[in-house]
C-alpha cells in the first residue's frame, strides 16, 4: 500500500487508466455534471450520472469508483447516496467524497461528517471545507493528522496542493490561478481522483495522479493567455492530449519529510 | 411518404428548418440539456425543457416536435412523459425517443419497450443500447427488420448510422471520432432528429438530414485539430454556419438494396 | 435614489463588483445553472444554487443579492424561493426576477405575477414575456408605465433594451445578434443583474451597470467573427477581462427624456 511516488509512478497510472478506461458512478450536483462528464470522458473515463432509486443500483454495480458530491444537494441524492454506497462497500470499489462549499452551510457540513465515517477512500476539498469540518486552519500538519485520524486520504487543493494519507504527505505545485474563476473545476477535479481509484489502490498514488493531471492539463491550456472561458474548453483538450511524458516531466511534486510535520 | 432520399432533397430540408424555426419540447436528461439546448439554437430551432406537471401540457402544445431522452430520469420525468405523450398524440406531433445507456439498467431497457409501443417517429440508439433492446446484433438487417416489426425509424449511430424505417435503409459515414469524447453529442443529434421530425413528414428524410447535419458540422469542426473541448464550441459554430449546399457537397450517404439485406 | 446615470458612474460599479465580489444566491433553471455560474464567477461575483430546504437559509443569509429565474421550475424550486425571499425580506438584500418563457405557459405567467407582488428590486425579461404579463406591447411608455405602477426597475432586453425605475427611463444599444443563438445568455444577464444590486442601491444604476457589463463582453466577443459556441465562451473571457476605462468608453446609453414618453 506505500508504493513510492515518483513522476514515473504517476505517468504510469495515467497510462493504466487511459488502457482501462474505467467507468465511474458520479452523484453530483446539477451545476458540475456536464463538465464533470466532459472532463472523465477527455481523459478517458466513462461517466454515469443517473440517482434515480430504480437504477442508481445497476449504474454502480457496472462502475469501478463512486464520486459523491454533496453541491445541489437533495432528498433524491440522498437516498442516491445510501444505495450507492451499499453497492459499493459490497463490491469493494472505492469513492471520493466532495463535500463543495460545506462551509456554507452547518448542514451540508453534518452530511460531510456523517459521510466520512463511511469509509470514502479520499476526501477532495478547497482549504474553506477543510477548515470548517476538521476546526484547524490548513498546513501539512493538520491534514496529515485528520487523514491519520480518519484512515482516509485527504487532499485540500488551491495554489499549493496538500495531499496526505497519514503516513506519507505530499505538495503538489501544479495548476492555474484561472481555475478558482470557472465552475465545476474542483468538482471534475474529485470525479478525476475517484477515476484514478479504479486502477489503483494505493489511494495516494491515486489521488496525485488525479491532480497532477487536471492541474497540468490546466496549466498548459492556461499558457497561451485564455480567459476563464477559453480555459475551461482548454482543460478538455488537455485532459485528452496530456501524455504520460508530459505529466512526468511537468509534475511539480514535494514529499513532506515526518519531521517536517509539527504537532 | 416514400420520397426518394437524395443529397437535394436532405439539403432543401436543413433549408426549411431554418425558415421555419420549429419549437421542440425536449424531456432530456440534466447532464445533455444545456448542450442540447445550445445544438438546437445553434441549428435554428426553438427549445423548450420543463418537466413540471404545471407547465409541461402548455409547453409541448406550443411545440411542433418532441424528445423523449430517458438518461437520468426520474419520477418527475416519468410523469413529465405521460403528460407530454397525451398532447402530442392529441396534437399528432412526432416524438423521437433516445433510450440513453439503456444498456447498462434493466429497469432503462423496461423502460425504453414500454415507450417503443407508444408510436415514437424514432427511435436513436447506440449499438450497445440496440444490442440490449432487440437482443441482436447490429447490422443492416437486424435494424430494417426491427424497424419493419415495429412500424418505426430506427437510427443507430457510430462510426457508420445505420438508419431504417423497414422499406428503406440508408447508411451515412460522416462525422468525427472525438464525438464518443464529448458528452451529450448523441442527445442532441435525438434532439436535432426530432426538430426535422416537425417539418417533414418522411420520417426516414427527416433522421437521414438531421444526423447528416450534425456529422457534418462535427467533421468540419474537428479539421483544425481541435480536441474534445475545442470540437464541442466548433460544433455549435457549424451547426449554426452548415449551408444546404455544404450538406448536400459533404454528404456520404449509401441507400442498401434490398437483396444485401440478409435474413 | 436617483443619481445620475453617467458611463463614469456605470464604470465605478464595475469596479466596485470587481473589489467588492458579492456572494449571489441563484434559484434558476437546470440548463442555465452552469452558464450562470461561470459568468458570475469570470465577472468577479461568487454564485451558489442549491434548492434544497436543508440548506438553502444559509446560502441566502450568506449572500448579498438573490436571483429567481422560473426556468425548469418545479415543486422544490417554488418552496426554495418560499424560503429565500423570507431570508431576502428579514436581511433586506434585493432580488432580481427572471420570468424565463412565461409567455409559454399561463402557469408561469401566474407564478410571475405572483413573484411581482413579493418586491423584487427588478424584473429583467424579454419582449414577449414582457407583453404577456402586462398585456401590452413593449415601448418606453409601457415599460416606464408598468414600472412606476409596481415600484420597481423593469429592464426588457434585445437589440435595444429599456430601462426604467418609473422616474426614470433609458435605452441601452449594446449587444450582439447572436446572444439569441445561445441558450443561458439572458438567464446569466439576470443573474448579474442581481449581482450588482450587492453593491449599489440604486436600482436602475445597478440594473444599467450589469446590462452594459454582459452587453459590451458579448460584443467583444462577436467582434472575431465566432459561431454561437465560440460567442458563449468568448462571452466568459470577456467578462473577466472588462475594465471599467472599455465600459465607460463603449457603452451606449440613451436617456429618455420624460416629454418622449407618451401616454
Amino acid at each position: 500500500m506505500t508504493s513510492s511516488i515518483s513522476p514515473d509512478v504517476l505517468a504510469a497510472r495515467l497510462q493504466r487508466l487511459r488502457d482501462q478506461r474505467p467507468r465511474v458512478h458520479c452523484i453530483t450536483n446539477t451545476v458540475a455534471q456536464t463538465y464533470t462528464a466532459n472532463a472523465l470522458l477527455a481523459l478517458g473515463a466513462i461517466p454515469s450520472m443517473t440517482i434515480w432509486p430504480e437504477e442508481i443500483e445497476d449504474f454502480v454495480g457496472a462502475a469501478e469508483a463512486l464520486l459523491v458530491n454533496l453541491g445541489t444537494f437533495d432528498s433524491m441524492r440522498r437516498n442516491a447516496v445510501e444505495a450507492a454506497l451499499a453497492v459499493a462497500q459490497e463490491r469493494r470499489i472505492s469513492w471520493a467524497l466532495d463535500p463543495a462549499h460545506a462551509e456554507a452551510s452547518p448542514h451540508r457540513i453534518g452530511l460531510a461528517r456523517a459521510l466520512l465515517d463511511r469509509e470514502p477512500a479520499v476526501l477532495r476539498c478547497n482549504r474553506p471545507e477543510f477548515e470548517r469540518l476538521f476546526e484547524a486552519t490548513v498546513d501539512v500538519g493538520t491534514v496529515t493528522r485528520a487523514a491519520a485520524k480518519l484512515g482516509l486520504t485527504i487532499a485540500v487543493t488551491g495554489a499549493r496542493d496538500i495531499v496526505s494519507d497519514g503516513a506519507r504527505t505530499i505538495l503538489l505545485d501544479n495548476g492555474h490561478e484561472l481555475l478558482t474563476r470557472v465552475t465545476a473545476a474542483g468538482c471534475a477535479a474529485t470525479a478525476i481522483v475517484a477515476a484514478f481509484h479504479a486502477i489503483e489502490a494505493d489511494s495516494l498514488v491515486a489521488t496525485a495522479a488525479a491532480l497532477s493531471s487536471i492541474a497540468i492539463a490546466a496549466e498548459i491550456a492556461g499558457e497561451n493567455g485564455a480567459g476563464p472561458g477559453g480555459l475551461q474548453v482548454g482543460l478538455l483538450d488537455e485532459l485528452y492530449r496530456l501524455t504520460p511524458e508530459t505529466l512526468g516531466a511537468r509534475l511539480r511534486m514535494t514529499a513532506v519529510r515526518p519531521e517536517d510535520i509539527t504537532d
